[in-house]
């Protein structure tokens, strides 16, 4: 198939190195140098720089495609994703936009297509697990554990990112969204903090992010739903400093006569501190845990991740975890195993078997392993 | 006598209302809002607002002048005090400028003038102390910890103080001397950090500062010498967290096309958090050993000052100890009971045991008590 990558940036990259190996691929992104980085690596994969803001200009860019990956950065993500669809295509969706994309299924119903949205790992592969199990068992509650993190760990922040620190600070500031007793409830970011200690990293911490999205909405009769992020014991702390002092606000203040926002100053100090090395090891970790029962009997299901930097491949592991998930996303849609017509988050494909079980097949090919425990 | 005071910020004031007591007093200050406070609190006090940064008029300014009081802010203090011994004025300074006032010493005895310097805390008192015993025994070594704490533990910072943030942050910045077995040796500050508990504040916590000045020099003999900075536990780490980021950095950043230096825009940040309230209460520590022998008989000399905000007069910890500490000083010069000519740290006329008496029984007059130990 003909399949049109919108973005090449690090996970953009690597989803066109996987899916040049099945199908035709052309990236584009308005970055000659992140096309040229692609380019390199397999001279397969074709590319067109384009400015992917110039949304009217999809239908013609589009036009000879089959399926879309739609992989720019989230704040423009949203108006990519309606164009793509009224473009016609169907399409994979990884730009995690703060937007709701279910507010698109209408215009992707009339337009006979699908979009799989948030398909990362969490949101993403946790969804693919919970909307499964909650076809074969009562789910009464659950929780996600999810952190990217370095290797090295370098004080103060412990922390490195391969996108702009804003984005991630944004997560630290937007309150989230808890589902308890059947009720949402809101919490400030970075609550609700606990250690939580594992074999191979040690002990983390965890805290309230909002990253529940469309679950809250999919899963209302799971009257227990939380996601959490994890990060190096310490971390939050510092953040918490940060934004309680004034680091964070978005009101300028005045320094020396020229008007400054804090959270611009601050991401800016940041990036030079957070900034994600083009071949710095990093892993991802998660944790979902499903409290349920089954034909009255007690059952909870446990999956763990931890993926690493391929020192192989140079993959990121998050572009490996979140990128493979989105591609095997769009293999879904490829082979036709998925062909319901509208917005679809991961949970609503993954209640079907075959899908789920494609997609779980699908990464541990490219050795992003979950493992399984019951009890 | 008549008594000229330089600046009536915080310190300033107090020190008007305490000299008042005894002589005439004129406080000049930039600022009619001080003056006013000032005014406000006692009539008898006279007021005068003037630009001291004009030191070409001081000669004139202060010709009807018997003695003068040096509390401008440091940025301007050895320029003030060169002025002020040009103008043939005697002087108590608490200015704590970072330049050498012993490079003014010839000046004040071509001028047949008194300058003593820093007459604070530390430096101030824990140089009275260490000057009167080093004429009575043989120092080996001393430690001095000092500091302005709040009240109230407020997070993250757990700190307050009256003047500028970026004073204190160039404090932070500025590399530690201490004396080391015989030779003056450099750290980077806010290193050798430890817990120091005590009966009153619980555990505190001490690390190195530049804040031994003139004792490096005066006191050559005494082998090893250091003084520490005490804050709450965890501010330290939240300063070291912010220096290594960058957020202390004097290069400056471009934000979103504008230039900033980012100690500016830290210190104004921080200024908001920082900020003492004009009747908030905060508490002086100091503690200062002196490990040496008198006739071959070990001894250890231990003074204890843990002084608190007055509910009563609404005068500040800082202002009290700091303030009357200078007073003190003024008044020997005002009776007459120092007389040599020259710049004089305190240590030099603490050897003198009635200047030392006198200023330790001021003090106490004033409830600012050193308790002594010896062992």
């Amino acid at each position: 198939m003909k399949i049109a990558i919108l973005g090449a940036g690090m996970v953009g990259r690597a989803m066109a190195l996987d899916l040049v190996q099945q199908h035709d691929v052309i990236s584009f992104d308005i970055s000659e140098t992140n096309l040229a980085a692609l380019k390199a690596r397999n001279p397969n994969i074709k590319t067109h720089a384009a400015d992917l803001k110039n949304f009217s200009s999809y239908k013609d860019m589009l036009e000879p495609f089959d399926l879309v990956v739609n992989a720019v950065p989230g704040f423009m993500g949203y108006a990519a994703l309606e164009a793509v669809i009224r473009a016609g295509k169907s399409v994979a969706d990884i730009s995690f936009f703060p937007e709701n994309a279910l507010d698109l299924d209408a215009l992707a119903k009339e337009k006979n297509v699908t979009a799989i949205t948030d398909c990362g790992v969490a949101p993403g592969m946790s969804n693919y697990i919970i909307g499964r199990y909650n076809e074969i068992m009562t789910i009464d509650s659950f929780e996600i554990y999810v952190g990217g993190l370095p290797q090295t760990r370098k004080k103060p922040f412990e922390y490195k990112v391969p996108f702009s620190p804003v984005d991630v600070i944004e997560e630290y500031i937007r309150p989230a969204r808890l589902m308890e007793n059947g009720y949402i409830v809101t919490r400030p970011a970075l609550t609700d903090r606990e250690w939580m200690h594992f074999d191979e990293l040690g002990t983390l911490e965890t805290f309230n992010t909002d990253g529940l999205r469309s679950l809250l909405f999919t899963m209302p009769h799971i009257k227990n739903q939380k996601e959490k992020t994890l990060r190096y014991p310490g971390h939050v702390e510092l953040i918490i400093a940060l934004k309680e002092s004034g680091f964070f606000d978005t009101e300028p203040i005045t320094v020396k006569g020229h008007k400054v926002s804090p959270l611009d100053f601050s991401s800016q100090i940041l990036f030079k501190e957070w900034k994600l090395g083009e071949e710095e090891k990093e892993l991802t970790i998660m944790k979902v845990i499903l409290h349920g029962h089954d034909n009255g009997e007690k059952r909870t299901i446990e999956y763990n991740l931890l993926d690493r930097y391929d020192d192989e491949t140079k993959i990121s592991s998050m572009s490996r975890t979140t990128g493979y998930t989105c591609t095997a996303s769009a293999n879904l849609l490829a082979h036709e195993l998925f062909r319901e017509r509208g917005v679809f988050p991961p949970e609503l494909v993954g209640k079907n078997a075959d899908c789920f079980n494609y997609v779980m097949h699908y990464l541990s090919e490219r050795k992003v392993v979950l493992h399984k425990k019951e009890s």
